[in-house]
């Protein structure tokens, strides 16, 4: 049978590594698929570089149009990356009626559903495995593996520049700027690092994961995002005391209101898997009805961890290729017409538990006025820790965990606390969850 | 479309599970299989249980050749279990012309070869997602997940009995007969544990995941097969003192001369995630060129559980019924033609670091001695702990972890050691894996 023609828009990190990992694994993928998948053109501004990676017998051209105008390409595989150009590359591919295959989170998180909407209008697939968590076979679990599930939340460690901060954070004792500027003398930062530390990152691949698992549209308008920029080493401290690891966390949850969606650094119970994840590796957390607790670990970046996944998608989509469209794995995993539509609920309607460091002038009666307001609020408090804020310093830091609350009401409860005159600094309030 | 009609062989514990799952979450499932899935019959020897459990809308018979024979049956579920009745009904249904899946890690370890090759010929196919790792999609993250790698080496906690059994003995410090007790007690282990604690399941599972990594045909009776009967307490904590947990390890591993395929107990480093996985839970860790280190944690049995995997074959089914046979997920992920005839080797020809406990009368001279037997050997040593047997006792525990050498090598240094006079008990050796 004659080979699927596959055409590369992009051949930097990932697309030398598709290039690479395909070569050398050549006879073995193809008797997987069942059928050769051929890179049969690359199309690249930078056209030299392309053809001293790709070699004679691929066709090489600058203009990605050349690739999707082709009748003999079977697949497009985006590499590209980015809002702009991609988008349209993409939706062009699908209406010349070619699969797609992309790795480019930032799109689908924010083009996601009509993407998806044309291709099912076209009958086209659009695979996506290499935009969450790179080599790890996320998708395909939620998509595939977990398919006789309802899932009840997910909660992933999917950026791995600040996984890899975090744990130098913690490992060193060191504040964010330091461990940054090292993050980035050794690669684990972009010299921009903007995405990944403000947690833009994780919040695309959480709101694929979010569409996946429930069924809704791709709505990365309404994920909340907060990075670790104003994580403190003393925090970190304080939460090892306590029993737990700091790690930023994408999650997304169904409560009977809705579907939340959220990224921030939360605090997690030392004695999860998920928390002894280090580095740049990546995990997530699926809880499911039926199967219950499932974990996915692995590299979530790089060249041949991505290619691994983006080859997995070829040869979904070439073992595919021949089955009736309506039988192709949806999007989705649901069809576009059957789309729930639960709303993505705002961040104060969400109910998790705290941590909060508040730092307090030495007086008598600090703590009771604090417990106070909580206790008003309704928020009760799972631990209390109260510790000299530095040597011969007259001030206390004065730790609090809360059990869970709405997170509307803990504003309310901050602002009270923050209006205290015995509160002498901004109160941190870093979110807990215990994953059980 | 017409639902996809599924018989079910067996209604217990698995049996159970389907049922209910899938009638719970019928909706869901549809909308990702794009077609209903009705279980339209069940043979069950007990008539009335099964009854009781699939109500009134499902044909229950007692013999499962009616529901083998029945042409409005497209796919049938054997939850049978064992080598005897499961194989001659599985055959039979596969020469009728019907997709089969299967949680029978036995049968498919002894017969499983023979039952993929006459599917292949017959053009059905043969899922069995629920025979490894119980809910973890582990199959088709080996299959199609990880499809684009080169796989190197695979080591999995793949038997929840033994792995609750050396977490208790661990927490508590208790020996493996008063565990064993307990886990009985509690459900954990069977009135006939044997399977389990012998270490007979993992190495069924362990043989499945061989075959679908390397493309070997699958070989259980070449198997190296050792339980945790022998474990002492104090050896757990032997290992810990050095850094260690022990867990009964399923391993598979590609080396220049052949295939490894063995279970054994195995001293992990605590620093791996591997090694912190505690209870009946199960994990897997895949080592791939392109990929590096991937792990899946989760549940690996339990009615739910193995449920949501054989629910995710059914639907993979019927995703493909309608691709052309040559493009369906080859069983093993390999055309039966192409299989490679790399031998699985012999454990004598295993090389591999270990963990050796020797108790030596307390005289001068014996660690010179043992050591100078290893140096002899070209077994080179990595630590040794030496530690006082027990109050008042005039013998001493001398604890050696080695470097890398081969089985057989080993062997005869320890039937050297354990020939001197000073080592008065039989040597305890428990093998080693770093796995980094």
């Amino acid at each position: 049978m004659k080979p699927i023609q596959v055409g590369l828009l992009g051949i930097g990190t990932v697309g030398s590594g598709v290039f690479n990992v395909l070569q050398r694994n050549r006879e073995e993928i193809q008797r997987r698929a069942g059928r050769a998948i051929e890179i049969a053109m690359v199309a690249d501004l930078d056209v030299d570089r392309a053809r001293s990676v790709a070699g004679d017998a691929v066709r090489v051209v600058k203009d990605a149009r050349e690739v999707i105008a082709d009748p003999e390409i079977d697949i497009v595989v985006e590499l590209i990356g980015g809002y702009g150009i991609a988008r349209q590359l993409v939706m062009e591919a699908i209406a010349a009626g070619k699969h797609v295959v992309t790795a480019n989170k930032a799109l689908l998180a924010v083009h996601g559903t009509e993407i998806f909407a044309a291709a099912h209008q076209r009958g086209v697939m659009v695979a996506f495995e290499a935009a969450v968590a790179g080599g790890i076979p996320i998708i395909k679990a939620l998509r595939e593996g977990l398919t006789a599930n309802r899932i009840q939340w997910i909660a992933g460690i999917i950026n791995g520049t600040t996984n890899f901060i975090l744990s130098e954070m913690r490992d060193k004792g060191l504040d964010f700027d330091a461990v940054l500027k090292e993050a980035q003398r050794l690669g684990y930062a972009e010299a921009d690092p903007t995405f990944d530390i403000e947690g833009v990152d994780a919040a695309h691949k959480a709101t694929i994961m979010s569409a996946i698992a429930f069924g809704i549209p791709v709505q990365f308008d309404k994920a909340y995002v907060e990075g670790i920029t104003q994580l403190g080493a003393q925090d970190i401290r304080y939460a090892e005391q306590l029993g737990y690891r700091i790690k930023l966390l994408g999650i997304t949850k169904r409560v009977p209101a809705g579907i939340e969606l959220r990224v921030h650094p939360s605090l997690v119970p030392a004695r999860r898997l998920i928390a002894n994840v280090e580095g740049a590796m990546n995990a997530v957390v699926v809880q499911a009805d039926a199967v219950g607790t499932t974990l996915y670990y692995g590299k979530g970046a790089g060249s041949e961890p991505t290619a691994s996944a983006v080859i997995a998608d070829l040869v979904d989509i070439t073992r595919l290729h021949t089955a009736d469209a309506a039988h192709r794995v949806p999007h989705l995993a649901f069809q576009p017409d059957q789309m729930s539509d639960q709303p993505v609920l705002p961040m104060a309607e969400v109910v998790t538990s705290y941590y909060l460091r508040l730092r307090v002038a030495d007086e008598a009666g600090v703590l009771a006025k604090v417990t106070g307001l909580l206790a008003s609020a309704g928020i009760s408090i799972d631990a209390i820790l109260q510790r000299e804020a530095g040597e011969g310093e007259r001030h206390t830091d004065l730790i609090i965990l809360t059990h869970d609350t709405r997170e509307g009401t803990m504003n309310e409860a901050i602002a009270q606390m923050q209006a205290l005159p015995t509160v002498i600094a901004p109160i941190v309030r870093i979110r807990k969850e215990e994953l059980a």
